[in-house]
């Protein structure tokens, strides 16, 4: 039994389920480990500083993995986006940003296209722009977005957009998802696969320091917020529009609220607040989403994949049976 | 072929599809055509200085409804739960604020009591305080609420509280749902049904104007804002963590950010920046949440649950086919 969809379908999968290209989590391992048990992973090159793409995906040992990039990010690493596709990537995701100027090259190349989007506006922009795939995220997700749409009619929106313009495009819902429920709720909600960070990001594989891991496994979804105040600590140069959904801390409740203060001191002080704040906590930044309160586990990624699909199998089927009860 | 959920059981109702109990979209008509059509119709008491709890009762004309009260508001208007009670509603829900102080006296009365919720904390307290129905609010949502939480995560989270702490309490979604998609995948996310407000608001019964009504079906998700601008322009004493949903227009742009300001001018001369604001516009605030961009017909209530329980069971039918043609 398995979970067919457009998705699955269009790219040889045996679940529709997405790794989201987070930096630093998704990693080459990461990114293998979901692919081999039937989903698709993309690592994620984020800002471009970190790990190459090339040491990335050498690390995912031939499976059929893509690359994730943001795209705002991609003028500062001009040969970033060649390189990355030089590796014949099974897709190319981009986020946060216009992606027209780069779309282009990408589709040429052969690799397929995901968009992420956080509005109708973006939904249409990408529409435009070719992409193959748009990755409807909702203000619940982990890392960077919008605040102003959540998940749950996002996607129905975005479901219905792509239906008038371009009923080709698949569909996949982003954001609070982590469970076989989370899935199930995706594709009832007219998507055609979901993609997940949070979930991935507590998992073995994924890059991310144990003890951030054992912080965000003690949290509910209560305790993230969306802030900008990290990104001006690292002086990332985010639209201004964006902000990053995280765990709130000392740091951030200290600071939040208190932008420009914080971004009117210079580079030293603005890394010197923050470790004021942390008081020798060896525990940073910890990037996560709303969905972090269902997740009380660390498995191998790839046990994880069948795990939620199974629940999501499990789930449709109860619902259809209560259905037919009558 | 009926949506059977213990909803629908415990409530004895068709489809497990509950009126949101809006300040003034929710009168007894609208509640009325919502039960009539097989879920349960919730007036509005709102702020308790509006219509009476009596005269909407009177309108609802024997169909089998019930009452919703912003909690906090009823330390001002003392007598006006037990006129409710003494109307012997199908059930009570609160709003907004702790439910403990007046729990007691509305489970005394035989009324089932729904709690809405925006937090598991707030879930936490509402099983406490002996909760029924806990309805779990996303962020998504239209009128007020919190932004901590997406109605796709915590729909889940208070589920697995609920399991955990008094299973035989019922979890209604609520926040974005406006559809059979929406309802759908409340269901798969393990609630037992579904409240709806906005959808609702777009109906012919609604007491709202029509030209706000029109203002509103040309409007999309993209469209609407939480803020507390229209609180303070009301000299509405809502607790400092709550904001309101709403469409956004030129008094919002410009005071949207500038709260203290006018909270800092006399109730006339917050009037007078908003007259001034609108410019002649008859429309003033719109209240109505993200699923705005899902709805585009102004349809007789009971249609519209016939039609949403309807779409809900084709679409869980659908996704369960998907699944066992492999
Ligand atoms: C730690 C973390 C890092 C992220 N980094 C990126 C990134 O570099 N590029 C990107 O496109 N999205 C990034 N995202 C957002 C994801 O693409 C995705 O939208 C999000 O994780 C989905 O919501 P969820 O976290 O609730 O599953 C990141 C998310 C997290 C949690
Ligand atoms: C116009 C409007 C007025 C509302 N007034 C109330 C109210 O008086 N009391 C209350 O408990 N909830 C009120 N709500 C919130 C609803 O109970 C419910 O949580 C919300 O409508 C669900 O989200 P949705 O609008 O996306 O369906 C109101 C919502 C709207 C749209």
């Amino acid at each position: 039994m398995t979970l067919k969809t457009r998705l699955t379908e269009t790219f040889g999968l045996r679940c529709p389920i997405v790794l989201a290209p987070m930096d630093p989590a998704s990693g080459g391992e990461l990114a293998a480990a979901v692919s081999r048990a039937g989903g698709l992973g993309l690592i994620g090159v984020g800002y471009g500083d970190g790990a190459t793409p090339e040491a990335e995906f050498a690390k995912a040992g031939g499976a059929c993995v893509g690359f994730g990039f943001i795209t705002w990010a991609l003028a500062n690493a001009p040969d970033l986006l060649d390189r990355a596709l030089a590796l014949k990537p099974a897709a190319v995701m981009l986020s946060f940003a216009d992606p027209t100027p780069v779309a282009g090259k990408i589709r040429a190349s052969g690799a397929p296209l995901l968009c992420q989007v956080h509005s109708l506006d973006h939904a249409r922009r990408a529409l435009d722009a070719g992409a193959d795939v748009i990755v409807a995220q909702g203000s619940d997700a982990g890392g960077h977005g919008l605040t102003t749409r959540g998940t749950i009619s996002l996607v129905p929106h975005v479901v219905d957009l792509v239906a008038a313009r371009r009923p080709e495009v698949l569909v996949l819902a982003a954001g609070g998802i982590a469970d076989g429920r989370g899935l199930a709720a995706a594709l009832t909600l007219g998507a055609d696969g979901a993609l997940l960070g949070t979930r991935f990001w507590a998992t073995r594989e994924a890059k991310i320091p144990d003890a951030a891991k054992a912080r965000a496994l003690a949290a509910t979804g209560d305790d993230t917020i969306r802030t900008t105040v990290y990104d001006i600590v690292r002086d990332r140069d985010w639209p201004a529009e964006y902000t990053g959904r995280l765990l709130r801390n000392r740091f951030v409740d200290e600071w939040h609220g208190r932008e420009n203060e914080l971004r009117a001191m210079d580079l030293g002080a603005r890394k010197a607040a923050e470790e004021q704040s942390r008081g020798g906590d060896p525990v940073s930044n910890v990037t996560v989403g709303e969905a972090i309160g269902l997740i009380d586990d660390l498995p191998p990624a790839g046990e994880l994949v069948e795990r939620i699909a199974a629940d999501a199998e499990r789930r449709l089927r109860a619902a259809s049976q209560a259905l037919s009860a009558d």
